[in-house]
């Protein structure tokens, strides 16, 4: 399941520490460390996946739980109601640059167009 | 299942064109109208739900359904291996202007941070 030399895997087990602000069995969330919002989280599942290429039948059913957590921890942040973006990438052209799916949750600010 | 005043309900029945790239029982994409890259297309469910906030436990399985249509309309498009970058936004600060879940797919050029 996990891949030891990913970074997002260290995290979710523990081994590397992180501002956490929502975990559960199979999602772990924590605060970016280059937040680009007032609010940016970083939610992943725990099982590593490298990019949404790599998501197959039966196993897609992670991103659901990415964002079921989304709109908990926007909820607890504040900043539901007023609203907030998700994001992901996928490769270079994108910007990815952590190997194991993760969607960034922003929000806490007007957010633009386009969408980088 | 549809709101009769949904622009995207409309798109999903075929009672309003638009420029359609993938369709299946769950799931319509289509290109957007002020495209924002080379590749831009909104994919959404047919069943509609307003925002995150409105997806509830046995409901939030579109959202893999959003990813698993991603992917493949990326391979479509040739822009999987270089990359693409997926949004969706949820309420007014996020920039949403129509009410039914819809991600947006961008690529065929460098993404840059923030997304917006």
């Amino acid at each position: 399941m996990a891949d030891a030399d990913c970074l997002f895997c260290k995290i979710s087990s523990g081994e590397i520490a992180a501002d956490r602000v929502f975990e559960n069995d199979s999602v772990v969330a924590f605060r970016d460390i280059n937040p680009q919002a007032p609010t940016h989280v970083l939610i992943i599942p725990r099982r590593h996946v490298a990019t949404i290429n790599d998501l197959t039948d039966g196993e897609s059913g992670d991103i659901n739980l990415l964002f079921e957590a989304a709109a908990i921890i926007a909820r607890t942040e504040g900043i539901a109601e007023d609203g907030y973006r998700v994001t992901m990438n996928c490769n270079a052209a994108a910007g990815q640059t952590v190997f194991h799916l993760h969607l960034h949750l922003l929000g806490g600010r007007q957010m633009t167009w386009p969408p980088g």
